[in-house]
């Protein structure tokens, strides 16, 4: 089935998309999903581009319980708050009925921080350095395969730190130096780091830093959090050290994640009419090879270059996978690679043979040639990492086009409803504004930047003088 | 504190080791535990090993959900009677009452029997080799780290096949090439393959084979299992295909699962009174270097050169650690090593450095000795390879000292009181002689060799013909 265009209808395609290149589907309890076998490779490839620079940081994996007692979970005042309409309860087990109810982790900063109370005695004890990949649920109203899912895979990392400014290096680390560099380097997708603005922080947090990416129909996707909780959760948890001093001090925490929504917004930044576009450092198949024959002798001919072009790429460190099938003609098996976001295509037939060359097309743009069959294994890796680069340029271009500072706030919120994407204006700091501009819109401060300019200018709602900058969108 | 003996007393052997070498601790919710980051890096290790193998055999992972409806339970009896005592259930979520209960997965071919009717309709869609990592529950009443928890990590592997010769030969083919090879070359565990008796079957399967250790306090410990299913979740979910005849019909099916219980089985297969004993394929640290010096101009000397070792050590691959903790003596470190067990230990003192050598001490067999430190980044992985060899050889020694075939019934009881082991016998095939084996001693059939010999001999507790050989044992 032909798939939705983006322009016409984006929820549609997202759908289809998913759905036709085999990524997910949804599964038979309320939002769960199903990853199948192709989204689960790309997923794997993301988590082991983190495991890796979460570790060369510094940090070990661990694994805390899936079950986090209910009494725990109401220790810290805002977090219970903020989760417990969201929790699954275990009520019965083992044929029985619990005498107390089990809550299935919405995320473990409660039992870990309960367990570090009993870890942690002196500062030489500190920093712990702790990280797990891990399920974790939270009841959704309205489910979405990878960006609003009951159950999602994701890494949280725990830390626990001597000083504030050690857990806020943490904090600002994790953001800058893993996560953006994980996204923007593997994922080919350009973010925005900044602050949350106090009603869009974590349960818990003194402060949530961010990073949003913009989807290709304009609206921003959060792609991955890191809090500083100060001394929230060893408050809660009793969670004291003896310090340099000789006094007793509650440690500083922190605690971040990224999840299998990232593969949403992977699908969301890169695709077109035509299906998934995949960065080749995430592909599953970075080049596919389809035989082109006619007669049954042109048949062997072609498929015996075939295999033998395939086992030079595989040396040379490509993933590549010849389609041989017989059952399927090349334009299809054209369709269905596109579909995939295969990066790169080399169609080989007699007459690439006889003038020993091989057809190649890019699907980052479209653009098709002949490259010279000697050489092959030395040319593809770096048209590779070329199409990597263009997808990352061509997404950042795309941010950057859709990135707008009005005058006012009327042409704010003409901006916001066409075209859409980041607005980025003065705001003074007051929630009423913020409340304004969310009953206006559909729009909401997706981060404070970072970097604050000085202040200058004006509110774009209330016109009071600025207190900071902020960047507004619709979002996932 | 002092480790107690082995031989005095096992279990609070085993307790105090996976406590204090820092590889798990018990958490809130009943039978559930922490897996802390020196065991979950030997986990990942063992788990990354068999993820390269299952891969290498055509398998591709993917993921289901934790949640199952609980009438998709019921739809095989077998499985629902065998696995209803154990689940633990949600009921609420989203701070409502839910009108369907959802169990959280025991073990997945429910939900995964359900999709696959969907996914399969003609033979051109099997196989399907798939398998995932993932944590599952079953409620423990006597819950022991690793061996026995309420919730634990595991692969689940899942295959749908045209014919029972087909998933026959899959369901031994994981357990002979995949498990066995796992489990004996990276973990250094010798282990028995062969069939369960009808008592101990997977509930729905129609014939589970599974290979069998024996710890140290000779009893066995069942370390992964391979069911052939037939047709019975094909038929419980209706997986039915459109065969090469034209005919529809039901997929055959087989499941196979380790867990991390097998972190235990390491822990009880090659630990000592000392503490662990970990094979170098598996160590988190294969080599720690231990600085040993009097004075603060020694200790530069030394310190210096440890590092430059370390760096030679690495670049040869070498997992390797400098010690150089100020605080703690050399013996402190020693014990620590120890009983964290590290496979090989470089002391480096003043004297060693005036030599050109340094002392070399082998966690596998105590041996002590001095190497030169010119090549030792040559000689270093040599020796790492024949730690691996011996821990496996001493396993497999013991395994076969404790390994007998008793003349009658009586002979057989006494040595499974004393000294314990597998006792291999001829057993008439009937429950009832399997269940007076239970009742009169604590053991119960292990194994029953897939190579049997001819048929020849009478069952050990009737005395009627032998219909097939038997292991017996006590296990965990």
């Amino acid at each position: 089935m032909a798939l939705p265009k983006q322009t016409d209808n984006f929820p549609g395609w997202y759908q289809e998309v998913v759905k036709q290149a085999g990524m997910a589907e949804p599964s038979l309890a309320r939002g769960t999903m199903v990853i199948k076998p192709y989204g689960f490779a790309i997923w794997q490839r993301i988590q082991q581009a983190f495991d890796e620079r979460i570790k060369a940081t510094g940090h070990q994996n661990m694994y805390f319980p899936l079950f986090i007692p209910y009494r725990l979970l109401e220790k810290e005042a805002q977090h219970i708050e903020g989760f417990a309409p969201e929790v699954a309860v275990v009520t019965h087990a083992g044929g029985e009925k619990l005498e107390e109810p089990l809550v299935v982790r919405p995320t473990s900063e409660t039992i870990i921080w309960d367990t570090y109370s009993r870890w942690v005695q002196s500062y030489r004890d500190l920093p712990l350095l702790y990280n797990q990949w891990c399920n974790v649920v939270r009841w959704e109203l309205r489910p979405r395969l990878f960006l609003r899912t009951t159950e999602f895979l994701w890494q949280e990392g725990h830390t626990a730190h001597e000083t504030s400014e050690e857990a806020w290096a943490e904090a600002r680390m994790i953001l800058l130096d893993v996560y953006r560099d994980v996204v923007e380097r593997v994922m080919a997708v350009p973010v925005r780091p900044g602050r949350k603005s106090a009603s869009q922080r974590f349960p818990g947090a003194e402060e949530t830093l961010t990073m949003e990416a913009l989807m290709r129909d304009r609206k921003a996707l959060q792609a991955g959090t890191s809090h500083y909780l100060g001394q929230n959760f060893a408050k809660a948890y009793g969670v004291r050290f003896l310090g340099r001093d000789g006094e007793l001090e509650f440690a500083y925490a922190t605690s971040w994640g990224v999840s299998t929504r990232l593969v949403g917004g992977l699908i969301m930044t890169h695709g077109d009419d035509r299906g998934l576009r995949l960065p080749p450092a995430l592909a599953p198949q970075q080049v596919v090879i389809v035989p082109i024959y006619r007669s049954d002798e042109e048949r062997s001919r072609v498929a015996e270059a075939a295999t033998s072009i395939g086992a030079e790429l595989l040396v040379a460190g490509v993933r590549v996978h010849v389609d041989d099938r017989e059952e399927q003609r090349p334009g299809f098996k054209f369709n269905e690679w596109d579909l995939k976001g295969v990066p790169l295509r080399l169609d080989l037939g007699p007459r690439d043979l006889d003038s020993g060359n091989v057809t190649v097309s890019r699907r980052d743009n479209g653009h098709k040639g002949a490259l010279p069959l000697a050489g092959l294994a030395h040319h593809v890796p770096l048209i590779l990492e070329e199409i990597q680069q263009n997808l990352l340029a061509q997404a950042t271009a795309f941010l950057e086009e859709h990135t707008f500072s009005p005058e006012d706030y009327d042409e704010m919120k003409a901006l916001l409803e066409d075209p859409g994407g980041f607005v980025v204006t003065g705001w003074c700091g007051q929630a009423e504004c913020e409340d304004r501009v969310k009953a206006d819109t559909k729009a909401s401060i997706r981060y404070l930047p970072l970097e604050q300019k000085p202040a200058e200018g004006s509110c774009i709602v209330c016109g009071r003088p600025a207190a900071e900058e902020a960047a507004w969108a619709e979002a996932y």
